[in-house]
C-alpha cells in the first residue's frame, strides 16, 4: 500500500526535533526509508533553574525546577538548520517537520501565545516561568487533588492508576493559582510546552491528544469538572474552559503550515506540514515499531519512560494514565514511568566521586561514567552489599510520590564509588521490573521488552537489565529514536503514509533480542530485587513515612534560612578526623 | 599529701605513648604539673591492610583488619627520640613510660613474644598477624559465643550488655582456631597489642586489668571456663589456659624496668619504671580528671570510646562491658563504643566528594573537612532532608551487631556532598545520644559529658553534639589525652604520686562547658532524633534483617570471585547518561 509511493519519496525529507530535557535535537529523516541523513543538537543556555531563577540570581524553594521557552526558539534557530547543512540536503526537498517534548512540561502565555516571563513586569516571578515536568512542588496540590477525586468517586481516577502526578497540569495550574494569583489572573492559556512550540511553527494553538489525555485528564471527551475545580479552590473552577480547554489534534495530524517567520528561523520552505505535538516517549513507539499489543518500550535517558499499547483496558496501579489511542489509533495507549534514572547516575558522578577517579578515567581516555561501569562490570551480583532506592528524583510509577526520596543501604568504609553506582544502576532495573510486574498482575501482559534512548549505549547496564527482569531485551537500532519518530508522524501528516502504522513499518527499526538473561545472575537478582521490594513498601507504603517528615522539615528549615545562624557555627572551620 | 613531692618532681618526665589505628604517639610530660613539653608522631609503615596483605599482596575477605607488630616498634625508635629532642629534655631526667593502646588489638606469639607473622613460613598467613580491634570477620563466631552463652546463662554475659563483640578475644581466638589451626597450634600467647608493647620494653609479659576486663572476659576473677570453651569448639577448651592467662596487673602499676634494647630504641635510661598497659579510651579518664561518678568521657576520633565510672552497677544494653576497678581503683568502670565516627567521615571526604570540592578547599588553602564543614555549618537543621545510620564500621554500642552496616534516607537530585557529610556528623551525635539514653534509663546516671579526641577540633560537629545531647559539653584540654594519660599512669608507676587520683589531680585538666546546646536546635533535633531511632530500631532490632542478607550475599559472591565474569560484562563500558 506504501509501496507505490516509495519512488516519488526517495527524495522527500522530514525533520523531526526532539525536545529534551536539556537540549534539543534535529534530526533530518529520508521519508522513503527512515534513513537519518544528519542531526545537530543545541543545549538550552539556561538549563534547568532548579536552584535560582537566572534573571534574579533569587533562590528557588526545594522541588523547583523551571526553563526558559525562548531556549526552545533557539533549537528551531540552530539545530535545524545545522541538521539540514549537516545532511547535505536542500531545504526544499522537506515536506514536513514534526516535533515531541518532555511532559508535562506547561507554562503561562497570553491570548496570543507569548509567554508571560517575557514580559518585563513579570520576568522576576518563578511562576511565570516554564514548569518543566520535574518540578515537584506542587506534590501538597496534588496530594488534595487525589484526595478529593477520591471521596468524589470521580471516573477518571483509575485511569490514571488512582493518581494523579504533582507533574500534571491540574497540580502545576493549582500551585499557580493559589502561590502567585496575580500570575494566573493574566494567564490566558496553561498550554504544554509541546503544544507551545508547535504553535510557535504554523501560528496555531492545537492541543495534541497525547498530552491532553495523559496530563490533562481528558479521559472519553471531558475534562475534570468545573464542580470538581470550584470544591478545590473556588478560583479554580474555571481552569478547564478558560486556561487549557482548546481543539484537540490527533497524533500525526497536520496542525498547520510553517509561517513565514519559522521559515525564516529555520531554513525550512514557508508552508510546509507542521505536525501536531507529542511526547518524547509515546512518539518513539512507532519509531521501535512497537505498534502491536504488548510491545513495551522503555525510553531510558535522563528519566525512564513505559509507553505500550493494548488491545485490554485494565486498571493498573501507579500506572502514569491509559488513554484511548494514546500512541497509537485504535489500542489503548498505556503510559509509566520512572522519574529519575539517567539523573540519578549524573547526579551521583557529579556530586560524589573523588579526584583520583576523575584523573583515573582521564588517564584513559573515558568519561567518569565509562570509568566506573568499567570498575562495577567486574564484580560479581551482590558483591558490592548494598541495595538502593531509586527514588531521588521521586517515585512516579506504582507508588507516585515525589515526596519519596533515594535511599542507600549496606553501605561500609570498604564501599567504593563504583559499588554505589552499580547499586544505583541495579535500583533503575528493580525499578523497571516492578512496573513490569504491576502491568502483568493487572492482566496487561507485556510480550516484549524494548529499550530506546542514551542508556542503550551502556552495555553493562544493558545485561544488568536483562539479567534483572529475566527477559530479553530489544533495541531500538536509532540513536535519535524521539526525533525519528517525530519524523515519522510528520511524514503522516504530510500525507506520505496514510496512517502511523505504516510510516513505522516504512521508517522505523528494531533489533530483537539484543540482551539475553544469565540464568545464575538473574537467580541472584531475585534475591535483591526481594529486599528492594521490602525496602520500597517499607518507605512507599506507610511502614515509615520518615521522607515525607524530612521533606516537610526540609520545606520548615528552608522557610527559616532568613534567621541568624549563630556566629559561632560560621567561624568553626576545624579539622575533622584524626586519631584514636 | 602530693604537695610535698612537686619541687622534687619540677625537673622529672615521664613519656606517654599513645598508639592509635594508624600511628602511634610519644609525648614528654612533666610530672609537677603534667605540661606537654614535646611531641612526636609516627606513621605505622603498613597502616592498616584491610584489602591485601602487604607481605604477599593476596586479597583479604570482606571485613578484615591487620596490622603488623614491627609497625609498633618502630614507634618507640623514631616517635620517642624525636620527642625528646622536641622537649629539649634530658633523657636522663625520665623516669617512667607508660602506653596505651588500641583494643581490642590481639595477636598470636611464640613463648618469647616474637609474632608468629615474624617467622618467614607464616609471613603469608593472614591469621599470623595483629587482628586490629576492628577487624570484624569474626561476627559469625561472636554470634555463636552469644548464643550459647545465653543458653547457659553465663554469668558473666550481663556484665557485656547482654553480648560479647566480634572484635574481642575470644571471637578472634576462635576464629584464628577455626579458620587457621596451624598458625592456633603454633601460638603460645594470644596477647593483646597493649601488653606485647610492654613486654617488648621490659621484657616482661604482664596482662593489664583493663583489657583483661574488658576484651578478656575476666570477670569476678575467672575467664569463661572451660566447659564453656569446649561446647564452642572442643579444640578450644584450653585457649584460656594455654594461650591467654596470665598475671594480671593493675592501671598504674609498675611492669618492669626499660630493658637495655628498649633503652636503646628509644634513648631512655635502662631500668626506669615501664607502666602496665593500658587502653586508650580508658586511660584518657584521668588525663580529662574524670575520676568521680557519672563523668563520662567521649574519646571522638576514627572511633569513639565513651568511659565512665560509676558507684552503681548497672546493667546497661549493649554497653561494652562494666569492669570493677577498669578505669579508676574503687568504682565501677564502664565502656561503650561507636565503632565509627571520624573514619565515616574520612571514609566520605575520600570517597565521595567531587574534584571540584578539592579544588575549592585548595583555593582556599583548607582541607576538605574544613571546607564541608564551613558549608554544613551554613544551614538549618533539617536543610538536608537527610537522616543517616552511622554504622558504616558496624554498631558496637547499643545492639552490638558488626554486621550492620550504614544507610542515608532522603538522597535527592539537589543532595549535595556538604548535605550529607551534616548528616553523617549528625547522625554520629545520634548515636552517642542512644548510648547516653541507654546508661541513664538503666539506672546509671551520666552528670557530666566531656569530650576528647581529635574531633573536638571541629567546633561545629562539637555544637551539634551539644544541641542533639541537649547537654553542655566539656573538653579535656589537651591535644594528646591518651598520652597524657599514659604519662600520668607512668609517673604514678614510678612512684611520683600515690595513685591515679591524686596523679590526674595534679597533671590533668578539663574546661567545663565549652559548648552549650541551643533550644531552638536542640528542639528540632528531637525530631530528627526520633526518626534515627525509627530506623534504628527497624533495621537492627529485626524489622528489617537486610543487612545481614546483604553480609551473606556478599560473603557468598566474594566466595565465587574466582568464577569468570562473561566476556560482554568485561567490555562493556560504554556511555551512561545521555539525554531525556
Amino acid at each position: 500500500m506504501t509501496g507505490s509511493t516509495h519512488d516519488g519519496q526517495a527524495g522527500q525529507f522530514a525533520i523531526g526535533v526532539d525536545y529534551g530535557t536539556l537540549s534539543g535535537r534535529a534530526v533530518v529523516v529520508r521519508v522513503s526509508d527512515g534513513a537519518e541523513l544528519g542531526s545537530a543538537v543545541s543545549a538550552y543556555r539556561h538549563a534547568v533553574m532548579d536552584r535560582t531563577l537566572a534573571a534574579t540570581g533569587a533562590q528557588l524553594p526545594p522541588d523547583w525546577a523551571l526553563q526558559v521557552p525562548s531556549d526552545y526558539v533557539d533549537v528551531l534557530r540552530d539545530a535545524v538548520p545545522r541538521a539540514l547543512a549537516a545532511a547535505g540536503v536542500d531545504p526544499h526537498d522537506v515536506i514536513a517537520i514534526g516535533t515531541d517534548f518532555t511532559a508535562c512540561t506547561v507554562l503561562p502565555v497570553l491570548r496570543d501565545g507569548t509567554p508571560l516571563c517575557e514580559l518585563p513586569e513579570l520576568s522576576d516571578r518563578p511562576h511565570a516561568y516554564v514548569k518543566l515536568w520535574r518540578h515537584h512542588a506542587a506534590q501538597p496540590h496534588a496530594d488534595r487533588i487525589n484526595a478529593l477525586a477520591l471521596e468524589r468517586g470521580e471516573t477518571w481516577l483509575p485511569r490514571y492508576g488512582g493518581k494523579l502526578s504533582c507533574e500534571w497540569e491540574l497540580a502545576k495550574g493549582l500551585q499557580l493559582l493559589e502561590e502567585d494569583p496575580e500570575v494566573y489572573d493574566r494567564t490566558a492559556h496553561f498550554v504544554e510546552a509541546a503544544d507551545w512550540i508547535v504553535w510557535q511553527l504554523c501560528g496555531t494553538y492545537v492541543r495534541n491528544a497525547c498530552t491532553a489525555g495523559y496530563k490533562g485528564v481528558l479521559q472519553d471527551g471531558e475534562y475534570p469538572s468545573a464542580q470538581f475545580l470550584a470544591a478545590l479552590n473556588p478560583d479554580f473552577a474555571g481552569f478547564v474552559d478558560d486556561l487549557v480547554r482548546q481543539p484537540i489534534g490527533a497524533l500525526g495530524d497536520r496542525a498547520g503550515g510553517l509561517t513565514a517567520q519559522a521559515a525564516a528561523w529555520t531554513g525550512l520552505p514557508e508552508g510546509i506540514a507542521v505536525c501536531v505535538g507529542n511526547v518524547d516517549a509515546h512518539v518513539t513507539a512507532p519509531a521501535a515499531q512497537a505498534v502491536e499489543p504488548g510491545q513495551l518500550v522503555a525510553i531510558m535517558g535522563t528519566s525512564t519512560c513505559h509507553v505500550m499499547s493494548s488491545d485490554t483496558l485494565g486498571e493498573v496501579p501507579g500506572m502514569c494514565g491509559v488513554v484511548d489511542g494514546g500512541i497509537v489509533a485504535g489500542l489503548w495507549g498505556y503510559e509509566a514511568g520512572q522519574s529519575g534514572v539517567g539523573d540519578i547516575f549524573g547526579w551521583f558522578v557529579e556530586s560524589s566521586v573523588p579526584a583520583s577517579y576523575a584523573q583515573a578515567a582521564a588517564a584513559e581516555g573515558v568519561g567518569l561514567h565509562e570509568h566506573l561501569t568499567a570498575l562495577a562490570a567486574r564484580q560479581q551480583v551482590g558483591e558490592h552489599g548494598l541495595v538502593a532506592l531509586d527514588w531521588h528524583s521521586g517515585n512516579r510509577s506504582v507508588l507516585v510520590d515525589h515526596e519519596l526520596s533515594g535511599v542507600v543501604v549496606g553501605l561500609t568504609l570498604q564501599t567504593r564509588p563504583e559499588d554505589v553506582y552499580r547499586a544505583l544502576i541495579e535500583a533503575t532495573a528493580y525499578g523497571t521490573r516492578t512496573i513490569v510486574e504491576a502491568f502483568e498482575s493487572s492482566g496487561v501482559p507485556v510480550t516484549e521488552f524494548i529499550v530506546a534512548g542514551g542508556l542503550l549505549r551502556n552495555r553493562f547496564l544493558m545485561q544488568v537489565y536483562a539479567d534483572v527482569l529475566r527477559r530479553p531485551i530489544s533495541a531500538l537500532r536509532s540513536e535519535q529514536g524521539p526525533a525519528l519518530g517525530s519524523a515519522i508522524h510528520a511524514a503522516v501528516a504530510a500525507g506520505a503514509y496514510p496512517d502511523v502504522h505504516a510510516g513505522a513499518a516504512a521508517m522505523g527499526r528494531l533489533e530483537r533480542a539484543v540482551f539475553v538473561p544469565d540464568e545464575s545472575r538473574a537467580d541472584a537478582y531475585d534475591e535483591l530485587f526481594a529486599e528492594y521490594t521490602l525496602l520500597h513498601d517499607h518507605f512507599g507504603r506507610g511502614g515509615n513515612e520518615v521522607m515525607h517528615r524530612l521533606r516537610a522539615l526540609r520545606r520548615r528549615a528552608g522557610a527559616t534560612t532568613a534567621s541568624p545562624v549563630p556566629a559561632p557555627l560560621e567561624t568553626a572551620a576545624a579539622a575533622a578526623g584524626g586519631g584514636g
